[in-house]
């Protein structure tokens, strides 16, 4: 068994997923395919990188990750394959593997050479990147679908970090999810570089507003219907409120900046 | 091969469906992992068991069914197993598990002990049940992961049935479907007890409005964007508007409460 | 293994797809089920014929497509099953398969004769559809449920074609994407039928608005907010704007009629 995930901004009404499915189990019928998201904003490369570096190390040692978030399809970026330390990554080189690979720890870098049939000049999810990933699951020898390419060569995204400065830090929403919380890119240590704890008040500013917010472990510390702020599944700070959605009452969504503080 | 079902609130955006199924395949590669919806209304766990119960008799039997809707997660609610006649439940001591297991027959009920890692504060469905599941599903020993405790103990829901006095049926909306129609936890008997029958002409009162539909047979029996009620294959009141959503016409969404009366 | 395609207008928050699946499984365990997709509009009996057709074909031979878009079930519309030259069709004798089918070589038709429990009268994909795939997916005897029937007596759809006269091409938007792009009935050969080649300048009308649009290879030709249009990897003519959705620009949806005549 070898498993293939498949991450793009394609949804759900159309056919494109299931023919990337069809493409994969032509090539590698035993290949167990399962789907991280196809929800991405469309075309946001940022979004998907994060997606994906934060689900790629959850699966089993060798599973190949292929995405699909490709605004320069049919242009000269090249499809690429990253062979890190424990996985596989397939896609188009503009960035959306890096962060994952890097973080597991990259051992090689290739050009996708092989032309399993003639690419539509939209389509490489179906005509590269879904028919490479199954010949590697298959174990097809590698040299006749890849060219090594030099790691300088490929392009380098990286998941943007907060700025610290003063006991001030100035973050970004880089998400939200299903229930309307907002995934930041503050992280664990980066509170505790300005000394906030769990338990504190923090003083939260965005746009011209400027709200308290107590720093918790998780949703049941507050009542319902109260905005808090806590460490999530991601290791990153999310701002929620209880049993509400914090897109809707705060007003905020990915890309918008916030500051943060202690209060006192 | 074994069947693992999977209900959730999580919706299909975000990644956190892929990192259960990841942790799954970690535990039993040859898993077969079937979602039954990932679009539970954000926490709504009277929904939730609505969906199981009319669906997990369909499979086969030994399959292990996981639910993760689950706002006390992070508080002192346990993660539970229920073992029943024919198949296995796994999730949080909330009572959504109880309804589809009591109508299976129970047989045993055990608290999860077992720690497969550190788990989140946040996201138990990743860090305890998808891995129990995994874990049953393989076939290893239970009294390494699990402590068998007392019925009496877990969480009973019941769903939800109306209350009837002088005249007026206080019901809820359990569901809405694809198509916007909405089922309630009102049954043909409760109408019948207070002399109810089709043709007759209804007052449904909720929120600060007040509106008369029609109780009839099917769709057909109205217009074209006309509100009515009828009795649906579950034996439910449904509240539909031909060729339209009634969810989007009225307003109504699950959880809210309705009251229904014979208008005269 | 056998694969099992499932192609519906149920959506994904109801448990209907789900209780399929269940069904499919108790039959033929090791069948492995794709989702083709489950958000067909309701009842458009049209596009899920065009979504099947350009997409069965991608999958290994002997896959068995079923298809639920249904709004005759209840009625005496008959059950059917396709056996083409490669695959195997499913699915209500309303059209549905036939596009899909005819494209591969229609080599036998035949009527689902199968009681497998009583079927309810209005969720024949779960009762009839599913359990007849599962069913020939395990080698079953064919006679057992099935009764061949004359090819001339199932209901025969056509993806319509676009008029052509005086270079002048009358088309109609299928589909639109996840993106907003516009699929028409266009295809390559009726372009180059009219003397268009890559690289013109085209007049786009609809309803009372005429535009112009350069048809070129990929969204890449264009800049950002830029229409345009170009073969797609269906082979259709497709509509577009580059890093937007042409849906909302142009205000053009599946159903609306256009007319594409080259520039000059």
């Amino acid at each position: 068994m070898r498993i293939i995930t498949l991450t793009t901004d394609f949804g759900l009404k159309d056919p494109y997923v299931a023919q990337m499915k069809a493409v994969i189990l032509r090539i590698c019928p035993e290949a167990k395919i399962v789907d991280i998201t196809h929800e991405v904003e469309p075309q946001n490369i940022m979004q998907a990188a994060f997606l994906l570096k934060v689900t790629y190390h959850w699966f089993p040692e060798n599973s190949i990750h292929v995405v699909v978030v490709d605004p320069g399809v049919g242009t000269a970026r090249r499809p690429i394959v990253i062979r890190t330390r424990r996985y596989w990554f397939v896609g188009p080189d503009n960035g959306v593997l890096y962060p994952a690979a890097a973080s597991d720890g990259i051992k090689a870098t290739y050009e996708i050479t092989k032309k399993f049939w003639k690419p539509s000049h939209t389509f490489h999810g179906r005509d590269i990147f879904a028919p490479t990933a199954a010949y590697i699951a298959k174990g097809g020898k590698l040299n006749i679908i890849l060219r090594e390419i030099p790691l300088n060569t490929i392009v380098k995204l990286e998941i943007s970090k907060p700025k610290i400065r003063a006991g001030v830090i100035e973050g970004l929403i880089l998400h939200s999810d299903n229930f309307g919380n907002l995934i930041t890119n503050i992280r664990e240590e980066d509170l505790a570089n300005i000394g906030i704890k769990v338990g504190d008040l923090l003083q939260l500013s965005f746009k011209d507003k400027s709200i308290k917010i107590p720093f918790l472990k998780t949703f049941g510390d507050v009542s319902r219907g109260k905005t808090l702020c806590f460490i999530d599944s991601y290791g990153h700070l999310e701002i929620a409120v209880n049993m509400g959605s914090a897109r809707q009452v705060l007003g905020l969504k990915p890309g918008d900046k916030i500051t943060l503080t202690k209060f006192s």
